[in-house]
């Protein structure tokens, strides 16, 4: 057996596992009963260990060598190659001793941080904190070596494979400039238009489920593949061939839940659209967590928060929950969508207030992970940074700097991407819309045919096949800059 | 490490993979998606694989051994090392491919024998049922070398550990000496009886479901460590702490479902009254399958058949449906519920006919593994024992030898755990009335609070701390004879 074959079939054996993973993780957050926590946390244990120890296989560095120098190979091989290769590299850098130390630092902050957030106080999650810091830090610091990247970096680059803080500081500058001004602008002018009407609930949860569903299978989702679930918190899991979203209904307002879906949707669209031969493949999985999150927020913000589609789905909506009135014409449901307000809270933010919240998260993790400043002196620095980026204060850390999970769960290096993704779901639905002028009067017709026939061919089913600029600049002509995004936001919210 | 602490150590870590196994497995057959079946065969190949290298690990002969010989182990532990030498002894008498080849043509066994069911069709199955049935006897064989039992027996000694067919021989042959002509009886008595009116439908799902879930309540199902589905086959799977029955709803009759969920919540009731301390350790687990029958049979046909439990339940019923009159009235409810009729299908059998046909398919698979007929006159076999026990003659193989997935899929040496795991419920229960007289009383009330304690006391608890005649003997005072479920079925049917 060549080298490549053996490479193929031993990832293939690693994606048996992790498709199990991922059936176990979704059963965890939708179907688990609560007694069975400890029995599942064994099994989830168990399996990434197995894991691990598969994709770290010494034998992989001699197949690596061999397979690196096959002139037989194609395009795809090749970079499956390249890709074994990164997750290889990355997942040898670690001693295990660090990958424990981490794993049980996350587990108490984790659980700390549940009771801090909830009583706003910093100061008892500040020593578990420094700890997984610490933790990550020394992390990025070993897979920095191995890569010839900062720590930062070499975190980030986990999610973003390629991606490099020097870059993100030039787009998020250019954003950081725009945004402060243009959310005053936008305020203004939707506040000259008066009061925005919106659909007075309740909506019942099954005719929500019902026009979720609905309008997943108009956006393309295929259920012979996939499942539509309830979770506390939203999100796309599942496995290979087996693409499970989520969502949770509020029956006072049925759009939270509809949204949360179309935005689910673009991430299960992704993942039921890469490559089928390589579908179990390093090659074959999504590019990057960038494009991953462009293709939920293209569906959500740039297509279903749009004139056209909501021209469509008004009448659906009145009918679903058998309504009408003013609230329910596409004009009041488009203004409805697209109120922007300042907020202290990143999961319920506009479009154009986002990525103030992420900006603000990624310069102070940067500096973290940077030694830079104190751990300590985070809140303030977070309090200062809204203040600048949004004129607006938290009256407190459980609506500052204690919000999300993702530090305390070691997600550092992960929040760029949310608006790396924003500005990529412009950058991308405006090549859709230039490649093929039908894309907007399908959506208007509720046919999403052309729009993600030419995702198919252009982002999902090129897998990892090429690096993200590449293949950004395949698909839209350049690699990713900012001014598609901050056209999109003119024309919506100045011009529309 | 002692070697004692070395073995259950290592059974611990198979346990967090085989409580991996029975979620996907439950996932596959309630939540999956059609087109990740390719998928999640490898996950589940990848898990097993993996699952039968830990507990054929050749280091577990040596612990074996060296526990073998500690005189510091406790009971419980010394009935540890017992199972586990069981576990290994039967495992590692396999050659792997002899495993493989038995996997591979029940695969295209069962494959080839839903459409020869449907068709009716045996001759199409006969060549791949010939494979099957010749690698069974082969691993029956192989077993039965290491275990110093005939063919038959080591088949039937993986689904009841200690069960002979020599002793079954003599249970069976009192049974069959009995009920035809006590079928007769019951018949005619019935008959007697006019018409039984049977509440008519539809019942809708919701309504079903609901009922189901309070039932299960009563019963004492504890859903923190458990839930109710729907599979198109009712089954109870899952894992420790997470105990996972299904049912399916008939709109025109609601107590197919509801006694289907009764026997499933007696099989979850074992489960989940395993010992803590040993769950997940062989000695923790359910002693056989007759005594896992036992449970979900004594939940369903002698505790909610009976009047005691109609006479609660019928008010609940009327209420759940919003119905009344004479057809839900607890009399009408207990004829319906224990009318006795001569079929050709078992899954659809009553209580006094079902032994029938496991006595013939118990007869049939033990000559068969015996090479005492061969496999082509089996059908003709099959109206022959069907007219001598229940007096029909099937009309076509698809009513008769087509009927059930257990031969095609390798099940042969289970059959008969389902006449002794009713004949067990019988004896059982009679013990549990005996040492409590609130029993009854209680079950009328709808409080099964004093059953399942001494379930949990004498059965559950135990898990395989004790061979099933010991543990048997210890609760109702002797091995299993046939004798506490003919009179159970006198008093019930004749009687009654």
């Amino acid at each position: 057996m060549s080298a490549y074959s053996e490479l193929a079939n031993h990832f293939e054996r690693a994606s048996a596992l992790s498709n199990a993973i991922g059936i176990l993780q979704w059963d965890s957050d939708t179907m688990m009963p609560k007694g069975a926590v400890g029995t599942r946390a064994e099994s989830l244990a168990y399996l990434r260990v197995a894991h691990h120890g598969l994709v770290t296989d010494p034998r992989i560095g001699d197949w690596l060598e061999a397979a690196g120098s096959d002139t037989a190979l194609g395009a795809w091989e090749q970079a499956n190659v390249r890709e074994i290769r990164r997750i290889w590299t990355v997942d040898t850098a670690l001693p295990a001793d660090l990958v424990e130390a981490s794993s049980k630092a996350i587990s108490a902050c984790e659980m700390t941080w549940r009771q801090a957030r909830a009583d706003a106080d910093f100061a008892t999650l500040l020593p578990y904190l420094h700890e997984v810091l610490r933790l990550q830090r020394e992390i990025g610091t070993a897979k920095g070596e191995k890569l010839g990247l900062s720590p930062y970096d070499a975190l980030l680059n986990d999610y973003e494979p390629g991606g490099r803080s020097a870059r993100i500081d030039a787009l998020f500058a250019e954003l950081a400039d725009f945004l402060p001004g243009f959310t005053d602008e936008v305020i203004a002018i939707q506040a000259g238009r008066g009061p925005v009407v919106a659909p007075d609930g309740p909506f019942p949860v099954e005719a929500q489920r019902a026009l979720g569903l609905s309008m997943m299978a108009v956006l393309g989702f295929d259920f012979d593949r996939g499942r539509l679930d309830v979770s506390a918190h939203p999100f796309c899991g599942g496995a290979d061939n087996d693409v499970r979203i989520t969502t949770r209904y509020d029956q006072e307002d049925f759009a939270r839940a509809l949204m949360g879906v179309m935005h689910e949707t673009g991430h299960a669209l992704y993942e039921q659209g890469r490559p089928q031969t390589f579908l179990h493949q390093p090659v074959g999985q999504a590019r990057s967590m960038s494009v991953h999150e462009s293709q939920s927020l293209l569906m959500e913000m740039q297509a279903c928060r749009s004139r056209e589609f909501l021209t469509f789905a008004a009448p659906q909506m009145r009918e679903a929950f058998g309504r009408s009135g003013p609230a329910w014409e596409a004009d009041a449901l488009l203004r409805h969508y697209t109120k922007v307000e300042r907020g202290f809270i990143r999961v319920e933010a506009d479009e154009v207030t986002y990525p103030a919240h992420i900006i603000l998260r990624y310069r102070l993790e940067k500096a973290l992970i940077g030694d830079e400043m104190p751990l300590s002196e985070m809140p303030s620095a977070w309090n200062a940074m809204m203040r600048e980026l949004l004129g607006i204060t938290p009256p407190n850390d459980r609506l500052g700097c204690l919000q999300d999970i993702h530090w305390p769960s070691g997600g550092w290096g992960y929040f760029p991407t949310y608006t790396l993704g924003a500005m990529t779901a412009a950058q991308v639905f405006d090549a859709a819309k230039r490649a093929d002028a039908d894309v907007l009067p399908g959506i208007a017709r509720g046919d999403f045919g052309p729009l993600v026939r030419w995702l198919r061919a252009n982002i999902h089913g090129q897998g990892s096949l090429y690096e993200t600029d590449e293949l950004l600049t395949r698909a839209t002509g350049r690699p990713l800059d900012a001014s598609v995004f901050i056209s999109h936001l003119r024309r919506r919210y100045a011009e529309g």
